[in-house]
């Protein structure tokens, strides 16, 4: 591709041109106001002191507050002709000014004042996140939790294949990309007839996902229609969903799961847009028996995009895969979640956030959790030197996915959280 | 009691000097800024115009701006010396001169301004959700679900008497009292082999629940006491958390409710402060396991509020009485219900929603929903001179609860809403 910024962008970086990723950093400081940038390079363009320099010049940005916010709802809530305005705007803005717009390149003390290196900035949580579902949209997945949970006879629930199954989330415990998570207490499932335990968490698990960002909501009471869902969405985060399996294993029954997962939910902090994932859409899988007439789309898509999972224990130096996984494993479109989710009259607003679940493939290298990769901790996991069964504490998780076009890559950077013991 | 308002509080109303609950109200049309207030007999008391004329004049409220915002989290997160100064401030402000404070009695053109007649103005929702919990603590709820779900063979569940079981509800779709509900579709549970049938639900019911609104919150990571989760929590509200039967049975498995769920929960507008409630208090049943440590209280209180179902179907001028049931029904109390689900670490903040879940007697009489008034269907239940297995579209679901106090009332007042049928 022609595009080609004037910033440096290295071969391997995941902020190409074509991908600029939308996040809400801090410069210079706790006390600094958030405000939105975009990732390109090794550096965040800050969008606010664009804005400022009268550069976004088109019709639905131009007299809008949204990039002086402390976060990206109301930019989301302005839809999808904005988001493309955006993009439209920036990536002429910041490509090479022999090909395009030098309005930023040969302004010395603009590109001083909006370009920051990513090193001195403090990444935080891009969206007001009013409610939290998470999915559970892997078949792979649903699959193993089956075999390992009820057995080999029908590990898929009936029901599973029909619509996507998901649940309610906790928006409170979401957290930004390095954020410390502090090992939970509970109650444990008991063995037999004994009575549970309580005390710290024995079986803490990450859990591969990515997130889909919601643009404009609906009114209660009207439902979406999958074919105009994708308008709905603004862009895909990665994210660890961690769970307590021995919490979540004596609660969940009937209501499903609560402090299991309460706890801590990690996202990363570059919403990666719809727009810029469009060369990496790929057909989504065949669904047998076909979806009912609400969930049945016209063009159903997936994304083709490698995930991997690093684990760095403490005191170690290096981090050591784990797994590796792909978006185009999911059976239930992002589309279909949507539009699942709202046939009832539930309405959506901007900046809700709908996790796809966890993010397995087919072989045992590609499954997306330790309950999975260990079989509920019968297997030991080999992690450089050492093995695991679950986390210990001082485990960092890492996870990171990526997109590779031709000569540049439309990557998510990367979402990680470090285990802390237990508070006494 | 010898307290005694200047305004007049006719016997039988439920908003007595010695409730004053708050709310959040509008009044002079659609465009008017919603702002706090407290009901008194037949009148709201506008908290701004208070605050305004300098009349919370104590420590924690003279120089704070919570009553002049638009819902009352702000005020939540002071916590229980702000709300007690609020309380005093106000029961002396409105009792009679001649026994105690004449700032607002003897002053005619405040009065005008302040204390607004019920019928001129709207409530909206009192505060922002942030994330709204719903518990599952009626023994007998539990027990009849089971019963009809699973059968006589342990029809609760083992973990019930461990934990309270709980699950993340919708905080999107909680609408005030008097907000029309539109009946849901939905792919509802399949008989035999068949596949799963889609359209309106045919098996909508009410939920007869109270909720506690939560006031200062916890760090992530910090679980709250149990002995201290009393200060977390500002008060209750009555709830209706509408269910689709039909939905919630298909796709409940292995996650919980969802759809079956999130289109619609209405709380009532007035929230009634544990402060108010008091009087009211008495013993929490005995808990057969003890509980665990975390769960074990110095005191442990449920109280007496006696709650009331009525219908109105559509067309009749008349609502009829289909159940009678009282809050002490309640087996885990709230502030259990509060300490569990900190316990692994999870973060409350102010104006987070934690329902109880159905509040079920042990009679017949007294079961909270219709699933158990006509057993899933199988029975018909007399609403005046029809019947119902279910709810009609027209139909209006009145709950309201009252504490009968000597001479006076702490009352709720009423959460109403009316089915509407599906869009085309």
């Amino acid at each position: 591709m022609a595009l080609k910024s004037f910033v440096e962008v290295k071969l391997d970086s995941h902020f190409s041109i074509h991908n600029l990723p939308f996040g809400v950093f801090k410069h210079g400081g706790d006390d600094a106001a958030p405000r939105p940038g975009v990732a390109i390079g090794d550096y965040v363009l800050d969008l606010s002191a664009i804005h400022s320099a009268g550069l976004f010049d088109g019709p639905f940005l131009c007299n809008s507050d949204c990039f002086h916010q402390s976060n990206l709802n109301k930019f989301l809530e302005l839809g999808r002709p904005a988001w493309k305005e955006a993009r439209s705007t920036l990536q002429k803005l910041l490509s090479c000014a022999i090909y395009d717009e030098p309005a930023l390149q040969n302004n010395a003390s603009l590109k001083q004042k909006a370009l920051l290196p990513m090193g001195e900035v403090e990444m935080v949580l891009p969206i007001a996140i009013g409610d939290y579902t998470d999915f559970f949209s892997s078949k792979h997945h649903a699959k193993n939790c089956g075999l390992i949970f009820r057995g080999p006879e029908n590990p898929v629930n009936p029901n599973w294949f029909h619509l996507p199954i998901a649940y309610h989330g906790r928006a409170s415990s979401i957290v930004i990309s390095g954020t410390d998570i502090i090992r939970p207490r509970g109650q444990g499932h008991p063995s037999g007839n004994s009575p549970p335990y309580f005390g710290p968490s024995r079986k803490l698990d990450f859990e591969l996902e990515m997130a889909a960002v919601v643009g404009p909501g609906n009114e209660l009471g009207k439902p979406i229609d999958v074919n105009n869902a994708a308008d709905h969405i603004f862009g895909v985060v990665l994210m660890n969903d961690w769970s307590a399996r021995d919490i979540q294993a004596w609660e969940y029954v009937p209501l499903g799961p609560f402090l299991g997962k309460s706890f801590g939910t990690t996202i990363s902090p570059w919403i990666v847009t719809l727009d810029a994932l469009q060369p990496f859409a790929c057909d989504a899988p065949n669904q047998t028996p076909p979806p009912l007439p609400y969930l049945a789309e016209n063009i159903s898509k997936n994304y083709d995009i490698s995930l991997e999972v690093r684990i760095k224990p403490s005191g170690e130096e290096n981090s050591f895969t784990v797994t590796n996984s792909n978006f185009n494993n999911l059976y239930w479109t992002l589309t279909q979640q949507l539009a699942h989710h709202t046939i009832n009259g539930c309405n959506l607003r901007p900046g809700d956030l709908l996790g796809t679940g966890t993010i397995s493939g087919p072989e045992p290298e590609s499954y997306g959790c330790l309950l999975e990769l260990t079989w509920n901790g019968t297997k030991e996991l080999s992690v450089g030197k050492s093995t695991r069964r679950f986390l210990e504490d001082g485990d960092e998780v890492i996870i990171s996915g990526i997109c590779k076009g031709n000569g540049y890559n439309v990557g998510f950077g990367t979402c990680s959280g470090k285990i802390l013991p237990c508070l006494p």
